[in-house]
């Protein structure tokens, strides 16, 4: 599965469109970006792509870790976002009343 | 429960304390940036609440949605980021063999 790595200039709308898409595919994805646009852009894209998402019936969370990642030799800190679908509570959905 | 505001000059420890804090005593935060710079800080100090919390083995996972806000009579579109501990996993954690 590849990381999705976002800049200041991605289109929100395209990395949406590819977190949905490895979502859909893998059941998670993990999106980096490095710098305040970069991030700014990789969470507007998550929140667009979590409605795509909600579409299919699929709901997702995302968890944000700090990861070291080497540019030029220079080691910069990035932000990874890890998305996965919920773990579905664990109470099961109430069956709707049978018609009669 | 009250919203969390972040701003670009925020401090991230500051912020990320008040993150777990909430999280602590409520089980559900918000946090609100608009700005790019508003929307690192806020997703930094997430980070680092997720690791406080993880040591009282709490994990928590975060939703992003956009809300417009009013500010100054003009309507701007803020980052909400919904953050709430993971719904823990319906599958029982194996346990561990008995002792002899």
């Amino acid at each position: 599965m590849d990381m999705i790595k976002v800049s200041a200039n991605s289109r929100t709308s395209a990395v949406a469109g590819a977190i949905a898409g490895v979502i859909r595919e893998h059941k998670r994805a993990e999106v980096q970006a490095i710098g305040a646009g970069a991030v700014n852009q990789a969470v507007k894209a998550l929140v667009l792509a979590s409605s795509y998402l909600r579409n299919d019936g699929i709901y997702v969370v995302c968890m944000p870790e700090f990861v070291d990642v080497e540019i030029e030799d220079k080691v910069r800190t990035a932000i990874k976002l890890v998305v996965e679908p919920r773990v579905p509570d664990p109470t099961p959905p109430v069956a709707p009343p049978a018609t009669p």
